[in-house]
């Protein structure tokens, strides 16, 4: 069952849309994740693997987590302090939701907002993560062919959630270095045109804030420059606020309910929030997605399709503890978004003693790492071309900024939370090497590695790179495995 | 938030399937489950509150679970036994599903079919609970407009898990009682001309056996029958069998496995299975729907769509470890069964003595009551008066066959496997209270209760029926109280 073309026979029998591959995962991109698959990095039994640095996962602060359950055996239905409550637990199945877990929803999602502003219970929908949340929506606002603006880079696997089933339509809303990415109204008028003069009917806009793949937060003015936008085209915005809780420095985050509450004009209903626990709590095997509309009808609507991928009253039971425990949030947040600081500041660091810049970012758990100047010329073409030799020589899976859509070549989205600090050694000293190995190069030609050489078109690739070289001196006790399960088929990671 | 038409603002803002009520919450039908959640009852708070017989919940075993969990605590990832696997179960998010869950599953649907086939792991697919796996099943097999035969009666909620989102029609292959509701190749034919004749292309036929709201299963015969139709008109054929360990007694259940198994020239691409814990478990708040097909792309693409629905890493961890173990399996079976026929017998053999007969049947939650002999006369109006005076002065929330696209009016399907002992008792007693009234009247005009009344036109139910007069008396201490969560809202359970 390898993934092959569709034969006639089911041609025949199916339907277009398990037909067509708008899944997405046959693209050249995911040629990384299947090289970590063959090969993935382990400290001692795979030195020289591919080190895994495609997957947006937080694993810096789960040691908090398992602390919290070792004192709270009540909070599990599998504990012989919580089992009286297994039958009625392993029976609930209302589409609203555990009460005290929307009740415990809200108030976390409130706490990560540094409690700014407030979430009402009642408007907290379930999704089967941020996937199915991303779906449900679309499905309530979209019919077949209708479009939303998503400003680019954007997440590689919103062609799936956003798209594939629901049969609604993307177009880009171009965003660049020149001001570090940013969305401006102008920009968002071309794309909007560009849908009209298409013939499609333009719905909505889609932002993620803080932004994956840019680890940027949005501003004050840009949200209400969005807010204004769709309220003068009557069209939705929907904000994916799932790497909220991953802010580690200034700016401070700001939530789309902010600026509702804050402008006097905004149309609420036209505002629309997803949230997961996937990201900020590092838990996406547990599948928790959340709608948060200001719509009544969306959240009525999008509560009757929650029974297609309902959170698990299990899970909702424990998180529903867990989350309502305010204390544990506070320490949580803090702690989680110190570690993530810290991690971030040490590995920018390292990269720019290489000479390697990042977007200059405030959140996330990826960077967008700058090579533009490491391009043989500034297409995409020489993008995979420096990408294969990072994936197949240095051994890294970096993912390449053409999979976020994005309009310039030579930026790449790097995670650094999926992993132990001695696998970032390890990684960053094959970063390392890589360069020098290429300024050495370059010395015969050109002139000393330098932040200045930035889209030095002179340089070429094609060289004969050996990442195994630089490895065996640096591989240290991990105590932590990479996952060795496909990221190709992974629910929302990349 | 109730649910009131979609205003104007909203209709210009949203999708069809928003605006328009697919989901089928607004009928008539659930006015008995708003009868019963504005006045739920209780055997000591609310002793003449509606009891809750329209709810295929399987309780009765739920203390073997219990028990096996108390014994196991390593078998969760919240006890200190367990523990040490929370880091990599909660990261857990492959589409393909933990590989001992999949096993475990695998091995538990051999088990349920009594060993006479074999399930192969790689094909487990997972979905939302049935209502997600149903629906992405669907959304793999056809486009929109796309039709599917499903013999009724059928589940109610199909036209929300069939339709919906995904836009497919269903076109109901009409059984009725002469041949006890069985489906035969006229009628399957004769629904296929229909579909024809109104140009929609038929894509499949739809079957849940055992039978949800018959409570029967479908013979070898039959289940050849459907399987050379589906073969000579090429189209699929999908076998929801989430009741298939609910089988009390002879016949055995039969499963589509066997039959592909053993038919020579049964077109394997064509047929697919659907399967659930939610009843045979007892278990829908985890939500566990499996998608099991004999087409790779089929199961390639469900696989890929599960990521809108996967199952929560910690429930399948859980599950996993109990489902493997054969001996717990092979009691559970054994006892689950035992107990589900003792609670039928004792249930139809209370009614029969009232003179009030079901359809013979070997399975299920629940019993297809004939009361057609009450009915003013045979028209579904007629069963919608006798219904309401059920709900309404008997206090019990039956549900009429009309929600389940019956073709003859006066049958009720009728939940016994949700409530404790005292509860069937007290519902007994008002049933019986309430035949006892009836003929009452009946003696001052017609004769006295039997049997042989059926369909005798000549009986009215004007009278002014008082479910509080025969209450009083028949509460006893039921430990359990009934789910207080409004059934409107369950994801599949009516």
């Amino acid at each position: 069952m390898g993934f092959h073309q569709i034969d006639e026979r089911n041609q025949a029998l199916l339907s277009k849309i398990a037909i067509d591959d708008g899944h997405g995962e046959n693209s050249a991109y995911f040629d990384g994740w299947k090289a970590y698959d063959n090969n993935p990095f382990h400290p001692e039994n795979n030195p020289l693997g591919v080190i895994q640095m495609g997957l947006a996962e937080n694993q810096l602060s789960f040691g908090m987590i398992v602390d919290w359950i070792r004192k709270h055996p009540e909070a599990s239905i599998c504990t012989p302090e919580g089992l009286e409550k297994f039958k009625s637990i392993a029976n609930f199945q209302d589409y609203h939701g555990l009460q005290e877990f929307r009740k415990a929803m809200a108030s976390f999602m409130g706490k990560v907002r540094g409690g700014r502003v407030k979430f009402d219970p009642s408007r907290i929908v379930m999704g089967g993560g941020a996937t199915g949340a991303s779906e449900t929506v679309i499905f309530c606002l979209a019919d077949p062919g209708d479009a939303f603006l998503v400003p680019s880079p954007y997440y590689a696997a919103f062609d799936r959630d956003l798209k594939w089933r629901t049969r609604a339509q993307i177009i880009p809303v171009h965003c660049n270095s020149s001001n570090n990415f940013q969305v401006t109204e102008a920009a968002l008028e071309i794309a909007y045109k560009k849908a009209q003069e298409a013939n499609m009917k333009v719905k909505g806009v889609i932002i993620t804030n803080p932004s994956n793949p840019l680890g940027t937060t949005y501003d004050r003015d840009t949200l209400k420059t969005l807010v204004t936008f769709v309220n003068q085209h009557d069209i939705h915005l929907i904000c994916d606020e799932i790497y909220s809780a991953t802010v580690f420095k200034a700016p401070t985050f700001t939530s789309i309910a902010e600026i509702v509450e804050q402008m006097e004009h905004c149309k609420k209903e036209l505002i629309h929030i997803l949230y997961s626990l996937s990201k900020d709590m590092g838990l996406p095997g547990f599948r928790v997605g959340i709608i948060y509309s200001y719509n009544d009808v969306v959240v009525r609507r999008a509560r009757q399709m929650s029974s297609f991928g309902l959170v698990s009253s299990q899970t909702q039971h424990l998180l529903a503890a867990m989350l309502s425990d305010e204390d544990f949030v506070d320490k949580f947040l803090a702690e989680n978004s110190k570690r993530l600081g810290e991690r971030h500041a040490r590995f920018t660091k390292e990269l720019d003693k290489m000479g390697i810049t990042c977007l200059n970012s405030n959140a996330g758990v990826f960077v967008w790492m700058d090579l533009r100047r490491l391009l043989k010329d500034q297409t995409f073409k020489a993008e995979m071309e420096l990408w294969r030799v990072i994936i197949n020589e240095v051994k890294l899976n970096v993912s390449p900024g053409s999979s976020f859509h994005v309009t310039e070549p030579g930026w790449f989205r790097v995670c650094f939370a999926n992993m132990d600090d001695n696998t970032v050694d390890v990684a960053l000293n094959r970063i390392h090497s890589f360069v020098e190995n290429i300024d050495k190069k370059e010395d015969n030609t050109v002139a000393m590695p330098s932040k200045t050489r930035h889209r030095d078109n002179k340089l070429r690739l094609s060289f004969s790179f050996s990442g195994r070289r630089y490895d065996k001196g640096n591989v240290l006790n991990s105590p932590h495995t990479m996952s060795p399960h496909s990221p190709l088929v992974r629910a929302r990671t990349y």
